[in-house]
């Protein structure tokens, strides 16, 4: 089957209280984003590589692309108002009959072993979304007090989430819901279950100032 | 108001994959659980310090303090069975009318700010309980799915978890049950609702090798 990945890189660099978005901020003297894109690269050649940016910040990745030699093949998307919405523009270049991950653009210590279970255990079962288990207690808040989760019935969410491509391309027909988080609450809203994958600690999203120095220390000890 | 901070250093380092136990691992060439003592000493010297730790590591980490030239005044007491039983054992060495903030010795980047503020918050609502939003989606598993929860009424919890000494020695006069995994569940079982205070993503709880690197990179931004 054929495989396609959609590496989503949306964000506006707000959280990190500066100008420049995540996505292109400096790892090692290379923007994350193509970190992240080279990881999906290298775990196989075949996999065809779709990067969805805002449009206003297209033409700067393509600039950044010449700038560091980054010849990895992969088209470009417009993103949309929402994830939901970069993720259905995005789809419209995907096949029916494959299979898709969708990954976080600022998550690039994506693993190759991770990558390549991912789309064996969706080719399998329909879907794969990596999942870690908590390492810290979790509270619900409630109207005026909280109360303590069962931690060993809680997993926390990574990408990538990998689908079969019929499945993921259906589940997007629908109108957006506020409560679409990620790609597998869209499949579920459609009456599916979804398969978890053992994700790994070390596939961190970059979202806040301290996430960078993290990132260098993963970069240095590689 | 008298001042404690009980530092519950149990852990045997199986997780880390290692044989010396991680409140031990040298951080920026110190051990991580003077490290976390410090910060509460340099937050505040009145503090009372006591920190449990397995009968069998009191002597080693005595030795460590001599050959660090650590001075630090601290009390050391046995831990129990369990962290609850490690807690019971230390609160026996606080007054009533105090406040006691109880923190994991694995967690050495605690700002000076976020203690003083536990403490001032504990004496005017009874507790405060450190903790941060969630990053992630979350999963709740069921016997045959799992669902997606609302991530904005979730928290993660940390320490220090804070408490005027009265209400939390009066807590730890129950017997111990499975689900009491942290400080505030104990006092929640005896029918008082907890007060969260806000955390920090820095301050976190070292349990993984992945997360000794993480360390470093902190201490050296420092």
């Amino acid at each position: 089957m054929k495989k396609y990945a959609i590496i989503v890189a949306g964000g506006s660099g707000k959280r990190m209280g500066m100008s420049l978005p995540k996505q292109f901020l400096k790892l090692g003297g290379t923007p994350v984003l193509m970190h992240t894109l080279q990881a999906f690269h290298m775990a196989d050649f075949d996999i065809q590589l779709i990067i969805t940016l805002p449009s206003e910040e297209i033409n700067f990745w393509k600039e950044l692309c010449e700038w560091h030699h980054n010849y990895t093949p992969h088209i470009t998307v417009s993103g949309g108002e929402t994830r939901f919405h970069s993720v259905k523009n995005a789809l419209e270049y995907v096949e029916n009959n494959a299979l898709v991950a969708i990954h976080d653009g600022v998550r690039p210590f994506i693993s190759e072993e991770l990558i390549i279970n991912s789309y064996e255990v969706a080719r399998e079962k329909g879907s794969a979304v990596t999942s870690v288990k908590m390492k810290d207690s979790v509270r619900q808040l409630e109207a005026v007090k909280s109360h303590n989760l069962d931690r060993s019935k809680l997993r926390a969410i990574q990408t990538p989430q990998t689908f079969q491509s019929n499945l993921i391309k259906s589940a997007y027909e629908q109108d957006f819901k506020e409560e679409f988080t990620d790609d597998a609450s869209v499949v579920e809203a459609t009456g599916h279950n979804i398969t978890l994958l053992e994700g790994s600690y070390k596939n961190i999203k970059i979202t806040t100032p301290e996430d960078m120095l993290v990132a260098e220390a993963f970069l240095k000890a590689k």
